[in-house]
């Protein structure tokens, strides 16, 4: 890479957005130009306007910067990273593609568009073409990735190498899910405390239609979606980071636990996706004790890009049972963004 | 009733052993003669001996016995409690059948036994006839009676009421389980702090099989198993008391949610079961919030005794989703094996 | 009592709000007779507009009634009973003293004044009558009666049983102090999850003042305030009830442990406040074991309203260290407001 | 270096042990050569005899270790690091010592002894050099190093930089310490789940006497210990990682919070332990915000070396407060020994 590409974040004050800055430290690839927030922040150091609340340090970069409008006018870069509310999102996000930027939303908003990309580059890297199609539907010369909400992410990781071994056509899913996936305040600690959550506004829709998307085929620009019925429940527990998904699976072949178990263990990425700087490494990590995955253990492996399954054994139902971690707010949340914005980098679709 | 029942508590010092020494306070039927624990305890008054752990304080009836050897020496009781561990429970808790005391045990040494009853009152209290099958088989006066395990028994209940309304064919069942269900010390706290187990030795294949004999046919001494399908996962998570249970199921005939919810809230037990001292009141109470049941918030509905239902839901794949919560050492446990002596006495077996 | 006194709890939908209602349940004098509470929610029932976060269930009384306006037209009551937030207090609280109404407030605009008590009643009964005080300055008929906060509440008892039996010097308090103490939603999940906040804003100044108007004499219609020096440290811990103290004092008189602990025992209230039904049983017990009083094992002690000491040892530098514990929404809030409006009523005042 | 020291880890699979191997992955001096536990782990590869509870993962190098037992027989080493527990310490590590190697412990049997350096080499680089005497009392070539407990550590280094500025004479200390302090299974989860334990046994005797050795001065062979007054209060919190110490002291001369705050972070070691691989950048970190230090948000300032303090205020009764925190596995114990042994290199004393 010659010079680097400016790159700015939509919603730098979050806890999403902090978890940007956070893993853009030090990229090979992308500078941070613009740090944009809400009115309330814009004019202001971010070490000031931020209430940093990630467990690593605030880098050194990002604590001078002075916060601009999350407007086109205000950031000039190549890339912009999303960690907008939704409904903001929906409103800004366009203007962003109108202005020629690439963004690259967490947000919810665009998931379901059939010209926008809902990207796991490890399972569907081919997908990112469907901003061709894009650019032309919109007529605007940047475009929208996304990535998945962050329950389906390591969910899907896991589901398509199963997928392409064995053919899945149900799934249940039971997920408990972290507080850092509720944001910042996000969830009461008298709600917590001594407690679990069993439900997640909106989450459990998304779990039972996004992997759809992302096991789709893309065919002459177009998604077909997977025909694989889900199930899902969906409940917050008292864990900071790392969202944990047991699942009962039904295959359209056989297949045994320890055959499932290498297949998962062997699993990579398409060739365009797994040299990048943000390619997990491993993909998916196979623990083999009896506990695991774990939250507090596992969920740093592969510097949280990596998704972990485990307990990989007989569904007395169904064919198969198992575990999947994946840390939401890298993997499932920024780290997943960024990857997205380097297969499209690499693909040469900025 | 003329004179208090003498009953006993075996392993009285242990989480299990407190909770019936608290529930046992002021017992209309019942009066505590004896509590037994191991030798390094015995000879100790009670509040020497004994850790507490519970948050409601030590009842001031126990603070001054002294502990005795669990032997059918030391122990004169018409009833006795057992919390003692599988292993020591397979040796001991027959002497005391033989020695012609009722043995309402926690123990799972001895549910899988076709003379033994494995009893909720509330859904199978004909299974308590068991006992005189028993009487004949051993050739002892006395009998073994015992309680499901913690994670079986809300959702078997919940079942039950759906079972007899629309049949049960499969059940899928999840659970999100209580700190205190592993006994004291139990789990260590590193392994819990931020962080969820997801596996709870044995405790699956308790899930998919005890729910089959609570919710078999009794027919002329003996149960016929239920003809259901089940499927569990089980998961530890940092909650002090309140197991949760996520299900999906499948039915025979169809049923809507709003239908399955009046035949849930309308549920009620057999009339032998139903007026005992710690009958639940309501069996099952339903929560119409989005959010609800919560273990912190919802455990000691009927003192704890009552399971709690909630987001009853269509399933995309079976018919029916919901949450169940159920008290893991009131309900599940100790309050159990009380109700299950109250129906023994009740229905003239003692 | 013939009839009840009718009574009213404003911000009756707050966390403290929520414990007025609990707490005044099958209450022996008081009849709730008004609920207020913000804008937002009047005209709800109150089981609409409340989101209970109480591990005890919501009284039946409650459930239908219709928040009404925090104002005098719409509250028609003998006291009312306040969990409004200063600010707010600061403007509405003399209105209701003007209409005629005994104020019993926790917020802490008001507790300074000098005509205002500042009351704990097995304490500073007699502080009540400032009452009389306060009726002839400010030329009206009700009155404001002010508990102090949460953390001063139990350290301040036990002070007062060893100043009485050897005066005290000078105090070094530092508070574990618990969630529920910020109210709701008050502290986020990811703020004290794995983690201490060694701050709460405003409380060390409350700490290092309020005890000593508490434990000032009461001369001729006003405090003298007690000639003893604090100094405090407060930290924010992941409990949800029950604030603890650990304190070190210089006293005039040589005391050892044991005879203070035996005068700690032994501390009872004034007799005007020792028979009132929210009077605890004991005022403070003494706790032998060398790691209690523990916040979940010990603060439904006396239902909330004891006052629970332990470890009293001799100090290395002052006199003597130990550790108070004081339920903080009970006895350091709402419990303590009923107590303070109990005595009015006895001493006539009302 | 030329070549790298052979070093082992004695008590290899406990919490402690467990830090070490993770802090000397890649040591650019040390080479692990030895990995000791009890008899149970011995023979055993290391991945399957420690049940590794660390966030990070376990380092390649260990993993197929053979553990072997913790004697001079067995291991064959310059330098031994010792996370044994003190009644075998206080036998086995002379044994090391007589055998020509350098005992790093964590362990509290020898701190107190004259001849045996309690080293914190910020603050204290010279007591290094009781180790001749040592070797000539005690007639070995090896040595034995300590490291003083967990909560002294941050506090000493924080009073040091006090007591070089302005003379220190009394200090009050309420600790708030994390679950790892006390090993692992340690602490059950059903005891400090929404709880505090206001008391570790043993642990206050130790922060009133070993800061009093470490501020004390190097004199010709011995230490003379400082004459400085130490009050402790020790709590246990619900924290993974990370002592908090809220501190208020007395000092000789005069000093505002300001003044205070710059030589806390003007603070450096001397020299000969300033570039060392373990030294901390900076010794001491000053937070601004009203709010911090914070565990879960400070603990790895520094990779965990440096002390993070906060909150410097005046005191109303002594002269000023403020509160620490020291990551209490890695500064507070393996760090802490690590850097120590680096010390002993660096000062030709291997």
């Amino acid at each position: 890479m010659p010079s680097p590409i400016p790159v700015a974040v939509l919603g730098a004050t979050g806890s999403v957005g902090q978890r940007f800055i956070s893993l853009l430290d030090n990229h090979p690839w992308f500078k941070v130009v613009a740090l944009a927030a809400s009115d309330r922040s814009v004019g202001q150091k971010y070490s000031q306007a931020a209430r940093w609340i990630l467990d690593v340090p605030m880098p050194d970069y990002a604590k001078d910067m002075v916060i601009v409008p999350a407007s086109t006018d205000s950031v000039q870069a190549k890339i912009v990273f999303s960690a907008l509310h939704n409904e903001i999102a929906k409103d800004l996000e366009p203007q962003f593609a109108r202005a020629g930027m690439a963004v690259c939303s967490n947000a919810s908003s665009f998931r379901r568009d059939d010209d926008v990309p809902l990207l796991l580059p490890e399972i569907n890297a081919d997908h990112v073409h469907l901003v061709t199609q894009q650019r032309k539907n919109k007529n605007w010369s940047g475009c929208i990735l996304t990535n998945p909400n962050c329950t389906s992410t390591g969910l899907t990781i896991a589901l398509k190498a199963l997928d392409d071994a064995f053919g899945v056509k149900k799934v249940f899913a039971v997920s408990l899910q972290a507080l850092s996936g509720a944001g910042y305040p996000g969830v009461a600690s008298l709600d917590i405390m001594d407690n679990v959550i069993p439900n997640i506004k909106g989450e459990e829709e998304k779990v039972e239609w996004e992997p759809r998307k992302m096991l789709g085929k893309y065919n002459n620009g177009k998604i077909d979606l997977a025909d694989i019925q889900f199930s899902a429940h969906t409940n917050r527990v008292a864990v900071t980071d790392g969202h944990l998904v047991c699942a009962s699976v039904e295959l359209t072949s056989q297949a045994d636990p320890q055959t499932a178990e290498a297949i998962l263990r062997d699993f990579s990425a398409a060739s365009s996706a797994r040299e990048l700087p943000s390619s997990p490494r491993p993909v998916i990590q196979v623990r083999e004790e009896a506990d695991r995955p774990q939250p507090r253990l596992d969920r740093l492996t592969g510097n949280g890009m990596t998704t972990v399954v485990g307990r990989i054994r007989r569904d007395p139902i169904l064919d198969l049972k198992f575990v999947v971690l994946s840390h939401n707010t890298i993997r499932g949340a920024a780290g997943g963004s960024i990857y997205n914005a380097e297969l499209l980098v690499s693909e040469d679709l900025l």
